[in-house]
């Protein structure tokens, strides 16, 4: 299970905002629980495009590509028609081939936390399909953005 | 993280099957992330109703209701369009006031593992909104469908 | 067929904006047809809002109900992740039992044309799924926001 | 409007099927009215595979390209969650540059007429993106699988 302190809005240095839509909303009069990764998403994807990182997550880029193998949801209250959702984005770990984007998803109004999302991303070589490391520039991109709240893992270069 | 050996298929007795449609793939020709919820949210609906629990998930029954509040996925291979694929699903653990529901997506032609879900539910006073002990009418439709392979706690009745 | 002539922007006295999100576009990098109904709708409901029509489209409302018997949509170009849309939406014409919503949906940057929408509903009473009268509160409420540019009927009633 | 007469499912030589699934039924409890439009395309994809014709609607084939220009779709009655539903598909006529897919969704239980929609295609030359004649191959396949049904012109080729 998802540690909760880890959600701490204060960690994120991105936001970005969704308004609930009509067709997002089920049989119960609630988002329906896959809706919520679209939301997420929309947070990774203009998380990325504000970081400068022109990476395209889960697609080939030169000869790497960066595939989502995993992703955990808290759904921790129900999300009504027409509400305005905050959902904050940040990259909180690069490892040696894989990095953690991290997404809360809170009601605007109220401050009340909707769900947590973490997405789990890996670096591949896009000819053989195997982790390959996480790029030093994208490294440092993060680094940039985050500053210290990102536990960034520097491969060790044996000499 | 999900300890894979869960994902046996053997420990599984309810399968149903979806075709992917054209529309499910995004831009890169593959299943959308977000779709595969669908796929087992399909499994669980059918496997509720072949088990005969008259469970509506995440909905009012009587003075309960059951919702779902955090789901895992593992993307383990990308799905295209008009791949057939099984879903497999079973309850795994019946704890004091929550189940487990999981899932396997199985291309059906390769048998090759797709992806792997944890869906966790919780059962809910519908006065309250707090938790409340699972029905005994409910594990014991499970225990009868399951058998032994599902971990079914009983909560402990003081006299 | 749908003359072009009758969607011209400056009939429209509402506007609201989407932008193009990353799961909206398929597998050839345009959005798909159908994601076009979600964004015509979600002009509507903005229109009925901000009209005060306290109108539900497709649900029961008193004693009548009002629901979607027909949708045509032309596509006139493709629409690509990120693009930020406009929709224009209005209510051109009133009949006895039923009322037509037009929708445009433009490039918000270069001012293209990139699909036309006509919604046609019907007013029915509740209980028997039988055409009913357009309420004189709708039609009234319609005429204020849209003026002559809505064609209303007004039924003829006999004395 | 589309005249009723040309939805007689007499006419129709393909039909696949599609059971709703439980998150294409809105909070309304009946199936949201763009769905209907993903119905009728798995319709398409599954008619045009059965025909043989390897043709990608919507895509480049070669260097013309097949676009869908206009939806039109009647909604006759409410579809509710697992109901089973059969997809009627035929091409019902195919003029100089672009061609006309009909569909019916029909209750597969009471054999009730759900929905109509008529899909208008337009052949494009990829470079130019200026309509081009209906391949001779395209109309030959049409030809032999719709039969008469099916009003196929045939460009005059003056010599």
């Amino acid at each position: 299970m998802t540690p909760d302190n880890r959600f701490d809005t204060s960690l994120f240095r991105h936001t970005t905002q969704v308004r609930v839509r009509n067709y997002e909303v089920d049989w119960q009069g609630i988002v329906h629980n896959a809706v919520y990764l679209l939301y997420f998403e929309v947070g990774r994807v203009e998380y990325l495009k504000t970081m400068g990182a022109h990476l395209d997550l889960n697609s080939v880029r030169g000869k790497n590509k960066v595939v989502l193998v995993r992703n955990e949801i808290d759904y921790r209250k129900p999300v009504r028609f027409d509400e305005l959702l905050t959902v904050y984005t940040r990259i909180s770990c690069i490892k040696t081939t894989s990095f953690w984007m991290e997404g809360i998803l809170q009601d605007a109004e109220s401050g009340a936390n909707a769900a947590t999302n973490v997405a789990f991303h890996v670096w591949l070589d896009a000819s053989t399909d195997r982790p390959t490391p996480v790029s030093d520039e994208f490294r440092k991109q993060v680094q940039n953005f985050e500053g210290q709240n990102c536990l960034i893992e520097w491969p060790r270069i044996d000499v």
